[in-house]
């Protein structure tokens, strides 16, 4: 059975329209899905709001305990409730979800190296046997980046790594195809060029792409999320624009082993 | 089939140590359960840290745009998943979820008649189907009181309401018995004497001391609820201090037809 799991981050969710016509694109995908969403933008605009400063440290924010309780404010609640209430407008019976519910993501507080991410959590297991019960329901998990320790403690947890996660656990019961929606086409060699775009990525071309330092810094680990998906049993991933979901001449970024 | 339901307000929810120590109380409950929680003390505050006045009309919220968004933050957010990842720590199987998700309580925008409520809700239907399978699956689910029109709008619904709603819903399956927990013993005819409680209430008697003025203002329309959710087949209605639920000698109100 094919399962398709996609992640939208801030580009789609910060602008009213591009969100509403990614989610209408979204409900009429025929196949079993889940969505994924992020929304640090959301975040940082109400911690802004409530008078305290951002933290970020190489690009990742620093979770201390007022803005562990802030993401969740903005993530699962405000973010999430309406994605799904969109969603439900449009005929697809989302379920809103964080990995706190039904205890469906478990993972850990990030050990303390160089720098100390504050409540920022690193996965530990999906409970994929529940998520796959929900869909049998025909129900759409929608799920925000917020997960917990089983004991109490709520994580911040990064939402392209909680898509990889989910796309990993769910392999075991269905034919996965991961699919990261971003601003460019795809993977581009000049990232100011979308002609410069990538087509096709395998295991051998991305190590030749790496060692000529054509994928380098952001997008280094993104794509290695990507093949360590694809070693766990992911059939394919793909990096595009938000309408690549259900239009198949849009050029995009297919990687496979 | 048995199945509790039952509603925490500010009470047990402002303080810290109640809370954690309702949650074990629930957690041990073996039967299956749905907690509702309201929230309404934690959004006033957002709403004034954010600038912002909480409006007010006879004792109930007037829930314009931005308020919404509060109350969808902390209520959905917050509030959900701090308590379920309580619950998950200490091993109930708790799932939080909001009337959006899959549709599960579906409302309209309460009609304006002397006083706009702005997006207030008044619940519709419960889909008790979905929420039968979810416990079938060992979850207990933790409602906010959010609801959704399924045409895109939230909604901020009355967690008594949602609390009654689900009541009534689920007894097609299962004798449900309802539970408010608040701050008294339960229904006192002196609200200052705690030994004034009344232990039991039958219709008979409830219309006795409604004649008499015995019960009236703000026990009223809760009372009439409770009677409503009797007459539409929930077995029994108790209500007490929180710690009711584990600890049968503790004196409360029970009412049945």
């Amino acid at each position: 059975m094919k399962l398709k799991i996609i992640k939208i981050g801030g580009n789609v969710i910060n602008n009213k329209e591009a969100l509403s016509s990614f989610l209408e694109d979204f409900s009429k995908i025929k196949e079993s899905k889940i969505l994924v969403h992020g929304g640090g933008k959301h975040a940082t605009e109400m911690i802004s709001k409530l008078g305290l400063k951002p933290k970020m440290v190489n690009g990742r924010r620093v979770t201390d305990e007022e803005t562990l309780e802030i993401v969740t404010m903005v993530y699962a609640g405000l973010l999430n409730k309406k994605i799904t209430a969109e969603l439900q407008k449009n005929n697809c019976n989302a379920i809103g979800l964080s990995g706190v519910d039904a205890n469906i993501i478990k993972a850990h507080k990030r050990i303390v190296k160089d720098i100390d991410y504050g409540f920022a959590g690193d996965v530990d297991a999906v409970n994929s046997d529940l998520i796959k019960i929900l869909i049998e329901n025909d129900l759409t998990p929608v799920f925000c980046a917020i997960t917990h320790d089983k004991n109490g403690q709520l994580l911040n947890t990064n939402a392209d790594t909680i898509a990889a996660e989910l796309a990993k656990g769910m392999s075991k019961g269905f034919e996965v195809e991961l699919i990261y929606c971003f601003e460019k086409l795809g993977v581009l060699i000049d990232v100011e060029n979308e002609n410069s775009i990538i087509e096709n990525i395998n295991i051998k071309t991305f190590l030749k792409l790496k060692k000529e330092g054509i994928i380098a810094e952001g997008m280094l680990p993104k794509i290695d999320n990507c093949f360590d998906a694809l070693k766990n049993g992911v059939t394919k991933v793909v990096i595009g624009k938000p309408e690549v979901i259900n239009n198949k001449n849009l050029k995009h970024t297919t990687l496979v082993l």
